[in-house]
């Protein structure tokens, strides 16, 4: 049996680190959302950067490079983590190599590279990442982001949805984390209305102060995504297909 | 209206400090549990210190010194942090400083000292607890002391408890903190079977293994002491009486 945990917050990593597990970063609004997406608009590859400085760097280099801060488009991009925007610039995006550096995911991501293997998991992919999860023969992490280091309740109920779906549904995975429990506990009592239940969230209220309403809408949908982006080097690319 | 916070781990505690705030903090298996008990049993203060080592120095100068790690009475003391321990032996307390370090509980206090005012919150004081702060002008962070910084199940539920008797209601408290959301939903979902609930709980686990049992229920029972302990100086000392 291999085992399933929940990680809160990049900063309890180190309380949760496991170098035989795969982990899943999850930056549900909006950082994983955005890159799942932008992997079904058919770009190449997603390098993850820590600073704006470094995606000036790479935008000065050429590269089609996005930061976000607080929630929105640092001055001097062309974008940051909205996933609509990549589902409605495609054509811009198709085969190519994008720079991201956005407050929470990209921080994870980082912060978990030395495990088996970094993956990316939002609800736009969700089926994606759990059938390639089942497909494998590893202890799972699922690593929330959060916000600024602290717990949020998007990135708990996805950690959740996950653990659900291995823990319940096959035989390969246990757990005997209090962490995992609480997330698919609180999953599985608002599955059916998990935007009603997220208008409580913090982040969320952070987000339709920005007017980013259908940004939200589509972070909290599943399956958009067919797409399993992994990390290789320094850049994420497209592991598994649904 | 005053803010309600719950932080899951003394690890996050940067990311929730607030120095206006009364921190509760919070180690139901099991050392504010014992401690709440031990003020029951009529202690006149309790000494909180961070090593084996500190207690021991304060054993050899004659004082009623206990110590617990990983759950069990450390060699060389007479007590660790059952709160059961402090119940029979009633009459060898009563009026007596104590002396107690535990594997995450008196850490917790530590860390808080800083702050306005901590005190020590558990199911056994958690009508106490709850009237004392009710009575207040001032922030709460509810601190859970979790299991070696890890998150944990019976820290969240007492943190959500009283969470929820703080803002629903009063008209003082309020919150947009997404683990005071997670949490008191968490309670008010399993409030009726606390202890069926925390059958699934890692520590709980952990006790039941060093045969507990007792420990355990007593540690959910709810309002078996009177007593909000308060950190004064270096010492615990109670402060308000149901």
């Amino acid at each position: 049996m291999f085992k399933v945990e929940v990680c809160h917050s990049p900063k309890l990593y180190a309380e949760y680190e496991n170098k035989d597990a795969i982990v899943v970063v999850i930056d549900i609004f909006r950082a994983t959302t955005a890159i799942a997406t932008a992997f079904e608009s058919g770009i190449k590859e997603l390098i993850p950067v820590a600073t704006v400085d470094e995606a000036m760097q790479y935008k000065n280099k050429g590269f089609l490079a996005g930061a976000e801060r607080g929630g929105q488009i640092v001055e001097g991009f062309d974008f940051g983590n909205s996933p609509l925007n990549f589902l409605r610039n495609k054509d811009a995006y198709e085969g190519k190599s994008v720079v991201l550096t956005t407050t929470n995911g990209t921080k994870a991501i980082d912060i978990a590279k030395e495990s088996k293997q970094v993956i990316i998991g939002a609800f736009s992919n969700f089926t994606a990442v759990s059938e390639y999860l089942l497909s494998q023969d590893s202890d799972v992490l699922l690593l929330c982001a959060g916000w600024k280091d602290r717990f949020n309740l998007e990135d708990t109920l996805f950690a959740g949805a996950v653990a659900r779906k291995l823990v319940r549904y096959s035989d390969k995975y246990t757990t005997i984390d209090d962490s995992t429990y609480a997330s698919t506990y609180l999953f599985e009592q608002v599955r059916d209305d998990l935007q009603g239940f997220l208008k409580l969230a913090s982040h969320g209220k952070r987000l339709e102060k920005l007017n980013l309403q259908d940004d939200i809408e589509y972070c909290l949908r599943f399956d958009t995504s067919n797409v399993v982006p992994a990390l290789q080097g320094n850049a994420l690319v497209p592991i598994y297909y649904k």
